[in-house]
C-alpha cells in the first residue's frame, strides 16, 4: 500500500537558480541537500505538507537528468509514493507486471531504499517506491 | 503560503484502463469522479494521503489534454499545490513575476478554484493552485 506522495522529483539545470522559485516565491523550506554520486545528481527536499519536492541537478551531461534535460528540458522527473516495506511492495509489484528498473532496493536520498518502476507499465510516469530511513 | 500537494495531474488516454493500475495495484481509492465540459476533459481523483492523483482522459482530440497526448504521450501534465486563499495567492505570484495563465480564479473539479501559472516561470512545471471548496 502506498501510504503518500514521498516527493515530485523536478530536473532542473541549477538549484541555486531554482530555488528563488521555490524558496522565496513558493514559501517552501529546505529539508535536506545531498550529492548522489552514484547517480549522478544533487538533489535538495524542499517541505511540502507532509511531502517533499526534490530538485535534481545533473552532475554532469551523461547522467540519467543530464541526459532527461537534453531530451525534455526541465519539468518532473518522476513521482514518488512511500512505503512502509520496500521488499513486500516490489514484491506486490512485480506480481502484478509492473516492470521493474530495480530488481532490489537501492540506497536513495537520506539513507531511504529506493526502487523505480519503468514509465512503460505505469502510464508514461516514472514512478519510484520509497522506505524512508527510520529517522525520516 | 502553499500548504500541499493538492495532486497530481496525470494525462492518461483512458481513465477506465488506467484504473486497473491504479485502484488496484497502487491501491489507491477513487474519491471523485467528474466531467469538466468546459476545460473537455473527464477527471477521476484517487485518495493519496492528504494529496491526490487526478487522472485526465481527453474528451476529444482538440483539447489542451487531447493535444498534449499527442504531443507528449502520457504522463505527468501538472502539478497541483493547495492554498487557502487563492485570490491573495494569485497576487502575490503575479508581484513575484510569475506568468499567470488564469488572470483570476475559475472554477475547478468538485467545485474549487483555481489558477494555472505557465511552465515558462515554473521551472517548466506546469503548476496550478487550488483552493478548495468548503466541503473538501
Amino acid at each position: 500500500m502506498f501510504a503518500r506522495i514521498d516527493h515530485i522529483g523536478i530536473a532542473v539545470t541549477s538549484i541555486d537558480e531554482e530555488l528563488a522559485l521555490y524558496e522565496q516565491t513558493y514559501e517552501m523550506e529546505i529539508a535536506h541537500r545531498e550529492v548522489i554520486e552514484q547517480q549522478g545528481v544533487e538533489a535538495v527536499l524542499l517541505d511540502i505538507g507532509e511531502s517533499h519536492v526534490e530538485l535534481l541537478q545533473p552532475l554532469g551531461p551523461g547522467t540519467p537528468i543530464g541526459r532527461f534535460l537534453d531530451r525534455r528540458g526541465p519539468g518532473v522527473h518522476h513521482v514518488a509514493y512511500q512505503v512502509a516495506d520496500i521488499d513486500a511492495e516490489l514484491e506486490r509489484l512485480r506480481d502484478a507486471g509492473i516492470q521493474l528498473i530495480d530488481q532490489a532496493p537501492r540506497t536513495g536520498i537520506r539513507g531511504s531504499r529506493v526502487a523505480f518502476c519503468h514509465p512503460k507499465s505505469t502510464g508514461g510516469v516514472l514512478t519510484e517506491i520509497v522506505e524512508p530511513a527510520e529517522a525520516h
